[in-house]
């Protein structure tokens, strides 16, 4: 049976990693400057061709460590894309994983097949190979839709947070302001967090009640 | 540049669709009793191979055409799987796509690689194929995420509904009963239907309230 497989012609498979960064003021995205032809010397996402006796997440673990040095990231899968002409060596689709991380825990490690890696602020993304850059646009769509109902900050955040920076978080990851009221009270109502009931004291202003996400 | 892709060992890669159908009472999904191995005369998910020079969705239309006879449905990218064994003939990728019907518009055509095609109520499924059970249950909890938030609706109900109407299709797509009263209440603070002001004539009980989703 396994002959029949080669009666129909083959598309390649890579895994692509869209691997943000939030430090706590900013969104960032990591990018490989790569060292080969196709876009040699410039900017795309880390990525590689998926192999036969791995699945997607070991791929997706196994090339963020060999290019970028980073490892065991929790990555969710985004969406595959397979237009026609996004690899100019032929039929190549893209199964796109995605994380949020804090850029300041991990140390990044240039990998072979790269002259360089770099955190990129979110809103001044360089051009990039491929159709990487309407992969990264799609991520960043996903999590912001995500946010809305889902406790994704929890790993950036400490684990108690005041009101202001999980807004921040918001903010930053919906690329827009948000009216403070309606941002608390949309929290509050959500069910996620909650109240610890303690305070941070601020340097000027008036200390600041602390909050926790549900478990 | 193109001889670089063949250094690397590529996996088969399908198209598998989902197609839900709702006729006002159910939910049920449209199954295809394979002809041939493997899994012959066995239910499973329409699907079939990707060829090079065609993108999913078109891929999507053509086999759902030649194995169903169901033409120019609108359909989304749900994920795709990647297991190592889910296919017995080797690595095979499937690239899912979804979608959600009046099956009472559909004429089935059953194509030459198959024995029968039926909808099957979603409870009431047989044993299925390959790991389609498995994309089948995803693809049902894609819908029941996607319904509390987006009007998936109204290709499924008249133009002028009743609440009665909106919360069964609802029930069927979540697999559980809804408190009419908080249904009515999140359907109209959704901001996605409103009144239109008329009201429909019931056999028994008083007439009615009809809504309409807002474009």
């Amino acid at each position: 049976m396994q002959d029949e497989l080669l009666l129909y012609p083959h598309p390649s498979v890579t895994i692509d990693c869209v691997v943000f960064g939030y430090d706590g003021e900013q969104l960032s995205i990591l990018l490989l400057n790569r060292r080969d032809e196709p876009f040699a010397n410039q900017w795309t996402l880390p990525g590689g061709f998926l192999r036969l006796e791995e699945t997607f997440e070991e791929a997706a673990q196994r090339i963020l460590k060999d290019k970028t040095g980073i490892e065991n990231l929790f990555l969710e899968q985004l969406y595959t894309f397979g237009g026609l002409s996004r690899d100019p060596r032929g039929r190549v689709l893209s199964v796109a994983y995605y994380a949020l991380v804090n850029p300041a825990k991990y140390q990044l490690m240039v990998g072979q097949m790269a002259n360089e890696l770099r955190w990129f602020h979110w809103k001044l993304l360089p051009p990039l190979g491929f159709d990487h850059e309407h992969i990264a646009q799609v991520a960043q769509a996903r999590l912001a839709a995500k946010i809305q109902y889902q406790p994704i900050g929890f790993e950036l955040l400490n684990a108690q947070f005041t009101m202001s920076e999980l807004q921040a978080l918001h903010e930053c990851i919906l690329g827009e302001s948000l009216d403070r009221r309606n941002f608390h009270k949309r929290m509050m109502a959500s069910g996620l967090l909650r109240s610890t009931g303690e305070r941070r004291e601020g340097l000027k202003s008036r200390p600041a009640e602390l909050f926790e996400f549900i478990p």
